[in-house]
């Protein structure tokens, strides 16, 4: 159903059962390294290249991600996915095997708001009873994608933020009240979503992608109170991608010249997956990974065990590349936003 | 509606309302060239680089349509979009002052088939009434991505394809069964939909896309023909999108051996833009602006006057970047499906 000018409302209220995350050693060694289903100590994940190795994130998360729900491959009609990389060539190599027809997606960090509103929207329409959706990033491969060859060493300036390496998944299905058993291992369910507009801040610096996506954020959650007329407290937490700490105090200032402090609960992937001070990720972490293995490790189960009764979760992407960075071009950002709630809400 | 294993059919029946395509000066040199709503001698389109060049024939296409349907941009709800570029930046810049939602893709050169099945999926289920679908592409900053400086001057294979310049962009809304006069507007329905997935047949060679993409053509066909119950009788025309002379050869092959004779009725849409005896193209055009320039400035007409009355659309995408091809990965292919019937069938 049509809510307001960039929303939709599930009546069917789809739900999120089964997530699952994988990361790299530093995530493993961050304030969630407990929430993660497995932390890969080996960065090429026993391939020949960062990008195949992102591939393995990808496909060794997509059937962790089965294997907990108790499904297999042909139990999901479609798959939503996405990467960082040029040609989301992490995806294109990543879930081939599993033989799952894709929507292949680009959102840049912003894909796992994407992938889980387009999922949502193919449940809640009944064109399938189970779909999927991921999103990894590779620090390495990000790297070599937009900046600097790692072996050079370069100097990173304190707005920086350092590219996740992980992958999260989660199934979403038809609503679980006809299956008493199975509403124990639902996460929360899908209630509404908003898709967000390209936000250009005319920001020129890849070195600082929070204040690039901090707008766009502020512009797709006033878009979501509008939309829904609601305000902050509709939400025990609002929860961005990667704006960093830089980010987070930009969308702080837009809030509150919009009459809206959201101090209290907001919350960012980048900012709680690393410990800025003893890790040296500067403003935090990113990548599509960022959000995607946040949400499923750390956000899901709170949302299940009803912690939280409702969370808007905004992933934010910088829309940029190698080529439009080096040709000046601005960096733009956009985000989407998912309304999950409690499944006892 | 689920059909089969990997089918919509789309009740509510969405309609194409409203196509416009601009194409470069080889494009408007070639069969199609009376065909196409502006061909554009620049081909920078006064813009400073080949990516911003591509980033206007975007806007100037959305433009296009809007104006043509005698809607504004805030008439459309959502946007479906995608490009060949690293990171769709051609996208990124080319949309962001329509100021519409949208959701970013990346199929290759599949991305038209993509975006008009999510967008017939979210018209059908009252997402939205009205969405834009478009795909661009532009020979010079392919060229730049994929293979070699232009300034090179490198030999071409004769299995390669050109680079199609041009973006085609179509409105997807709800059927117009209420406003008889709109109906001599539309262009056709769309009924339903069949999602691809991905297919390696281990091709390696960047210079004949056509191979890697032709199994995954077959495999989507086939799976409309399984998920519907139907053969080749059913339509009037299978058009594949940028297959080329050597891929067509192929998928006659594989479609023979799985009993299917689709020679009379094939059309590809790389063969039929431009006249490769006199334009040096060699195998085709290719490129997401190839089938989507041809659908909306060549089989969309078709479609309206009842020439053909229904017309599967499978657009076809090699899957590869820069990286994965100089990683020595293979190339695989992806094809999504669109069925389209004349408006009084």
């Amino acid at each position: 159903m049509q809510k307001g000018k960039a929303s939709i409302k599930f009546d069917e209220e789809p739900v999120i059962m089964g997530a699952a995350s994988i990361v790299g050693e530093k995530e493993g060694e961050g304030p969630l390294k407990s929430c993660f289903d497995r932390v890969e100590p080996d960065p090429m994940y026993g391939q020949d290249s960062w990008e195949a190795a992102e591939s393995e994130f990808q496909r060794q998360t997509a059937l962790k991600c089965l294997e907990k729900s108790g499904l297999k491959e042909s139990d999901i009609r479609y798959l939503f996915a996405g990467d960082l990389l040029g040609q989301i060539v992490a995806t294109s190599f990543g879930v081939q095997d599993l033989e799952i027809p894709v929507f292949g997606l680009y959102g840049a960090c912003s894909t796992m708001g994407e992938a889980i509103m387009l999922a949502s929207m193919t449940v809640n329409a009944g064109y399938a009873d189970r779909v999927m959706a991921l999103a990894s990033s590779h620090f390495a491969s990000a790297e070599r994608q937009f900046r600097f060859p790692l072996a050079y060493g370069n100097q990173r300036p304190l707005s920086t933020t350092w590219t996740v390496t992980g992958c999260g998944s989660v199934i979403v299905g038809k609503d679980g009240k006809e299956s008493p058993s199975a509403q124990e291992e639902i996460y929360a369910k899908v209630t509404g979503a908003t898709a967000g507009k390209i936000v250009d801040m005319q920001s020129r610096d890849s070195m600082n992608m929070g204040a690039a996506m901090a707008m766009a954020a502020v512009d797709t959650i006033l878009q979501n109170f509008r939309d829904y007329e609601v305000d902050q407290t509709y939400y025990d937490k609002i929860i961005t991608g990667d704006l960093g700490s830089v980010g987070q105090n930009i969308l702080f200032d837009f809030m509150d010249k919009a009459g809206h402090d959201v101090k209290g609960i907001h919350m960012d992937c980048g900012m709680t997956i690393f410990d800025s001070a003893v890790q040296d990720t500067h403003s935090g972490g990113s990548g599509c990974g960022c959000s995607a293995v946040t949400l499923c490790g750390y956000i899901l189960p709170k949302l299940r065990s009803g912690e939280w009764k409702r969370v808007l979760f905004v992933p934010t992407g910088a829309l940029l590349s190698q080529i439009s960075f080096n040709e000046g071009q601005n960096v733009p950002g956009i985000a989407h936003a998912v309304m999950l709630e409690h499944i006892g809400a």
